[in-house]
């Protein structure tokens, strides 16, 4: 259980009478259940400003709830979620006058069952709070994601150290996803493998083209006890040629020196032109964010865009993953990083001189 | 391109000026959009009832979307999605006063972008027509979905032939997944790989537990072209006692029958009352519904429930999935049908005697 205590102030501080956080769909994941219980599957978590949270959770979620230190219940057979809730809300005495959510996530559907059990209640979005609680991590969660980014570097190296017995992108992805699920962890996003000039695309869709000559970028993260890592690294298929050679190794010093920059109580914007003064001449073909905050969701604050206004703070994980794009490659590296004691500490750690295969 | 002519004649008599159909998350798949363009990432979807409907992709989905049949536009770099949507509407004079969209995808996040874009329209909620619309399956998708259980069947043969390598329920779900991924498919739902006492459970959180002497429930589906695939094998580790051998056995009837009486026009909670009574003893074991509709969401119409209200119509495809759960153990055989011209053709194909592992 992370930072009840802390959204329980939020709530007081804003009226809210409770916050509601909901999954009715078996395919899904509610991060912010996940984030304050530790259970992301089919049912709700109820947190009241002033009282003990609860769980309610399907007949399939019961196993996994009880192993949680949180209070849970079991929804029975025949009866419908949302009745449920308003069921032991009421017996757990909590009130209903105004309900917090996050618009993220919450469906127009979910609003509708919401409402017709809490008719008079208002709704209030808590997303942006949300963002701001789950950006500073705590020490335990410090700790998930340092091994989150250790299994992951182990399946990163793996897939290295044999690459030629893959055929296609789509091989590259299997591999590392299979490694992912033996180790009994899951996936933060779709893996990236994007060879030839599908380096070229930022998000490239890999399918089963076979792999090509020249830059290979491969961008993947694993999700370990509900926390994301998200790892990038550029490898070359064949020899390069010097000139391949030296941009990549432009843009591995300018990602080195982005991550050596990272100070506390600065302005990530900041870090962000500063990568871009280093790429120089390239700098037009640095056409995405320097990086963002990862935990619970692959995407949390900070920002480090053109626009953000987020700083730099103790308790913050995040990637730094500069990246340049031509039109028949591209390269991108990306790390993790945390900042702790006003220090920078590198979290994954496979290799970045640049790996040919 | 699935059924748009079908869609507009809804908007129509709804008076419905467009629907749209909208994906912010990259870790997302919007199952409307993929319904009716092929396009299911990040991006959105207009369908006005009388013009041609077209996609706005973000840069990364512009290859992608390049490839459909269908008109797309690429979000430019500076503008924001919502705003550049409401420049393509107006610029294709298609009207706003009412916009369709589906209930159960539609954050309220989404809601507000677009009401901060669409001021006066009204939101009309499409739910139910677009579950009606996908449940009947044309030639084509009839195409997708049958090649999908090809390769589910391929995939899960070859897991059978070598079980005993498997050492953890982990390891049986990642290599179902890999076999998966290095097709060029992805997944319908996370594997469920229940060995043992998990066997009790319906839908087992799989995890790196040793796979236990007894019956063993996968529950395996992959996504093939955006169209689900979803069957379900008991296995048994080790020898099986008279008693486990017979009680199998009686479900295998009992699912074959099922397949057999699945009959145009007529009521499917009927099919799930005539389960129930072959099932005898053991009915108050049989603790969920017969089986669902697949299609581009794993569950879709028909619904085999209790309460169901639906028939059995020729197009539909759906599972056939009796399961019976007691304290220690559990057993499911889901097949997917199709109905066509009257007659049932079972699309999965993995053998369904007892296959002892």
């Amino acid at each position: 259980m992370v930072k009840i205590k802390e959204f329980q102030e939020i709530l007081k501080k804003k009226k809210i009478d409770f916050a509601i956080f909901c999954n009715i769909d078996f395919v899904r994941f509610d991060c912010d259940m996940a984030y304050f219980s530790g259970y992301g599957g089919i049912g709700a978590l109820i947190l009241p400003k002033d009282k003990k949270p609860f769980l309610i959770v399907s007949r399939d979620g019961a196993a996994k709830a009880k192993k949680l230190k949180i209070k849970s219940y079991v929804l029975p057979k025949k009866k419908r979620l949302f009745e449920f809730i308003k069921e032991k809300v009421r017996h757990s005495k909590v009130k209903s006058r105004k309900i917090g959510v996050n618009k993220e996530e919450f469906t127009l559907l979910l609003k509708d069952y919401l409402k017709k059990n809490f008719k008079k209640s208002r709704l209030m979005d808590l997303r942006e709070e949300l963002y701001k609680l789950r950006e500073i991590k705590t020490k335990k969660e410090i700790e998930i994601i340092k091994k989150g980014c250790k299994i992951s570097d182990e399946i990163l190296r793996m897939c290295f150290k044999d690459f030629k017995k893959f055929k296609t992108e789509a091989e590259v992805k299997a591999f590392l996803e299979y490694e992912t699920k033996k180790r009994n962890c899951e996936l933060s996003f779709p893996t990236i493998v994007a060879s030839g000039k599908n380096s070229s695309e930022v998000h490239h869709d890999t399918s089963d083209e076979k792999i090509k000559r020249g830059f290979c970028v491969i961008d993947f993260g694993i999700r370990y006890k509900n926390y994301c890592t998200d790892t990038t690294r550029t490898v070359y298929v064949g020899k390069p040629t010097k000139n391949d050679a030296e941009i990549y190794n432009k843009l591995l010093r300018v990602q080195k020196k982005a991550i050596i920059d990272v100070k506390v109580g600065e302005e990530c914007k900041n870090l962000n032109e500063s990568v871009k003064r280093s790429l120089g001449s390239n700098a037009k073909n640095f056409i995405h964010g320097l990086g963002h905050g990862i935990g619970v969701k692959i995407h949390e604050l900070p920002n480090l865009t053109e626009k953000s206004s987020d700083k730099f703070e103790n308790g913050q994980i995040l990637t730094i993953e500069p990246g340049i794009y031509f039109k028949n490659f591209g390269i991108r590296i990306e790390d993790d990083i945390l900042i702790l004691d006003n220090r920078v500490f590198v979290l994954t750690k496979t290799r970045k001189e640049l790996i040919l295969v």
